[in-house]
C-alpha cells in the first residue's frame, strides 16, 4: 500500500501527527521570501521525464508547472539557473552514485536523453550546471553565480523532489539562501518518496507554496 | 495514520511496488565497502534524544546501537567523527535554518543540551565537528579529515534519518566515500520519515546495514 | 637581497615592466566596490604578532591600521567576521598544513597564541571563523554568513599577506565578492612575499587600497 | 629590475635571509610523498602558451616538462587530470574575475584559445575539470574524483604558477593531499611572480622536485 492508495482523511491525520511533534519541538516556521529571487529549476531532462529511463509518476506534471513558472521568472529578468546530471563521454567523472545506478552513466554531453525538454530549453544569460551528484551546489558554481547576482531568495523546482530536488534544496538552505519549493512544479518517479520529502522540506528548510502562489508573489515585487 | 500503523504486510506491499519501479530503473544496487572504513556519528547531542527538546521516535534505541558499533570500532582502530550542532553564544551564525526553527541557536558550545551524550563520549583523536547546517560535510573540515586518514568508505550513524543523517549520507556518496548506513544505529524522531529515508537512501546512496552486519564486516577486515 | 633592500626605483621599474606585459594581456582592470561591504580581518593572533612565534614584518602595522578600519566598520554597521587558526587539543584535526609547519597545531583553543590581538576583540554579533587551513572561506561557513548579509563586498585586513590574507582574497574573488585588499592594513613576516603578493592580487584578483581610502568610502556611502 | 636581472648570489642570499626566518619559526618541512600519486596538469591551454593572449615567461618550458611528466604517469597508470579555464559561450557565467580581467570570457569551450595543447591532449579515462575560476578544487568535482581513485598525493604541473598552479596547490594541501610541484613544469607569464610563489609554496604548502626527481619516485614505486 502507497501513500497515494491511503485515503485523504488517513494522510491527513498522519501529517497532522508528525506535524504537531514537528512543531512543539519549534520545526514548521516559514523563512519566508528575501528581495532578491531566482528560478532554479533542476534536472528536467528528457531522461528524466521518461517512465522507461528514470522518469514516471508526476514529472511530466513539474514540466507543465515549470513551464509556467520559467515564463514568469523571464518576464520579472529574475537569475535563472538550470541543472543537468551529464557524465564524461569516457565515464572517466562516474563515482559511487554509479555503483549505486549503473545506468546513469548513459547521461553523456550528446546522448538524447541528457538534454533538458524542449520547453524549457536554457535561453542566453541564464547559468547551465553540469553535475554529477544529486545537489546543485555541492562541487559547482552555482552559489558563486547567485552570489554574484546578489540573490537572496531561491525558488526550485524540477525532479525528483526525494532526489537532486531535495539535496539541491537542503544545500540552498545550508548557503543561507531562503527557499521556496514550487511544491506543484517539483515531480518525483512515485508518490511515497514524493511526499515524505515536501513533509520534511517544509518543517525543515523550506517554504512550500504553489506555482500560483509563487507568480503572485513575483508579480507584485 | 503513520507507517507504524500499517501492519507489516501493508508496509512490504508498498516497499515492493516502489522497489520494482526503480529496481527497472537501474536502482538498488549495492555500492559496498571499500578498504578503509571510518564511522561517523551524526548529532547524537543530548537535545536530540529529548522528546520535550528535538528527541523522540527510536533515537534512543539508536543511541545505544552507536555505542556498540562505536566501541567496536575503536577496538578496530578505524578513525572515528563525531558531529554536533552548536551554534555561537550570541547567536552570529545562525540563519536561514533558524529561521525555519527558531529554538535551534539554544544548542551553544556550553549548554546541556548541546553535549555529545555520555554514552559517546568522543576520545582523544577522534574528531569533533561543529556544524549550524545538517550535512556533516557541508562547510566543515570532515572530508579533509577523511583524506588525510586515507578512508574510502563511511559508516554512519546518529540521528535524525531523515535530517542531518540523511544529508551527511548524501554528501559522503557525493564526495565519492562508499557509504554504509546502520540502519538501526541511526533514528528520528517520527516513523514515517525515518522509513521514508530508509527506502531513498538504499535506492540511490548508500547501503543499509545492520548494526551486527557492519561488527561482522569489521571484524573480518 | 630582499625587495626591501632594492631601492624604490628598483621596484618601480620591476613593476613597471611586469605591469605593462600584464596590462597588455588584460589584468589590473578595477573590481570595484559593491552596494554592501563586509570587513573580514584573517588571523590577527597573538601568535601571528610576535616574531618568536610566527610574526614579524610589518604585521604590527597591520593590527594598527586594521584597529582603524575596525572601529569605522563597526561606527558604519557593515558585517563584520574575524578568523582564526585553531587546532583541536589532542591534534586530532592536524593535517598536511602542520607537516609543513609542525608548530602550528600549538594553536589550540585556549593558547594566549591562539587568541585574538586585545586591540581587535570581537563583540557581540560579530562573527569567528575557527579555521584549519590558510582560506578564511574552504571548509568554513564564511560564504554562507556572508549570503545571509547580502553581502557583495569584502574587505580585507590581516595576516600573512602572502599566506591566509592571499588565499581568502583568492577564495573571496571566486565565490564573486568584489574584493578589496587594505594594502596598509595586511602584513607579512618577510617582506619579498608581501610586495610579491600585493602585485599578484592587484592585477588579478582584487583592488588595492589603503585603510584611508576604504574608510572615505564607507564613509560616503 | 626583476628578479632575473639579480646576480644569482644576490637571489641566493635573499632566499637565504627569508628561509632562515621561516625555518626559526618552523616552516619549509618536507610533507612529502605519500602511496598513491596523482597528476594534475593545470590550465596548459593554447592561449596560455601564446604571450600576445595569456603566456610568455617559461609556460612553454613547463609545457615541454610536463610532456615528459604525463608520458611517465601514463606508463606508471597513476591518475591523472587535466584543468581547463572555460566559460559558457553566452558569458553566463563571468564573474569578479572577469572584472579583473574582461579577456577571460574568450575562453569559450570551442574557442582554439580553449584548447589544451596537443602534446598534452587528455587520453580516456582522464578527468578533465572545466573551470573559470583560480582554483582547480573549488567548486568542482576534482577532489571528489581523487577521493574516488584513493589518492594521497597530488602532483602539480601547469600555470600560471603564480595564479592557477598557486591556488590549486593551497586547496590540494587544504584538502590534506600530500602535494608535490613539479618546478620545472610549472611556468608564469613573468619571472618575478613564479619565484615569490615557488619560494612560498616550498616554505608552507608543498614540496618542491623537479620533474626528473619525481619520475625516479613514480618509477621506483
Amino acid at each position: 500500500m502507497t501513500d497515494s492508495q491511503m485515503t485523504d482523511s488517513q494522510i491527513t491525520d498522519s501529517r497532522m501527527a508528525d506535524s504537531e511533534l514537528y512543531g512543539k519541538q519549534g520545526f514548521g516556521q516559514s523563512s519566508g521570501f528575501g528581495d532578491r529571487p531566482a528560478l532554479l529549476i533542476v534536472d528536467l531532462q528528457v531522461g528524466f521525464t521518461d517512465p522507461e529511463i528514470f522518469g514516471g509518476g508526476n514529472i511530466l506534471d513539474a514540466v507543465a508547472n515549470t513551464q509556467v513558472l520559467l515564463s514568469v521568472a523571464r518576464h520579472c529578468k529574475i537569475p535563472i539557473a538550470h541543472t543537468k546530471v551529464v557524465y564524461a563521454d569516457d565515464g572517466s567523472d562516474a563515482g559511487v552514485f554509479c555503483l549505486k545506478n549503473p545506468a546513469l552513466v548513459q547521461l553523456t554531453e550528446d546522448a538524447p536523453m541528457s538534454q533538458i525538454v524542449a520547453e524549457l530549453t536554457p535561453q542566453a544569460g541564464e547559468l547551465v550546471v553540469r553535475k554529477t551528484q544529486p545537489s546543485a551546489f555541492l562541487h559547482t558554481q552555482l552559489a558563486a553565480w547567485l552570489i554574484n547576482k546578489a540573490v537572496d531568495t531561491v525558488i526550485v523546482a524540477g525532479c525528483t523532489t526525494s532526489g537532486c530536488v531535495r539535496a539541491s534544496v537542503v544545500d540552498s538552505m545550508s548557503h543561507n539562501f531562503r527557499t521556496i519549493v514550487a511544491e506543484d512544479a517539483v515531480g518525483d518517479r512515485a508518490t511515497a518518496p514524493h511526499e515524505a520529502t515536501l513533509f520534511d522540506l517544509s518543517q525543515k528548510y523550506a517554504d512550500l507554496l504553489s506555482t500560483e502562489q509563487i507568480i503572485t508573489h513575483l508579480r507584485q515585487q
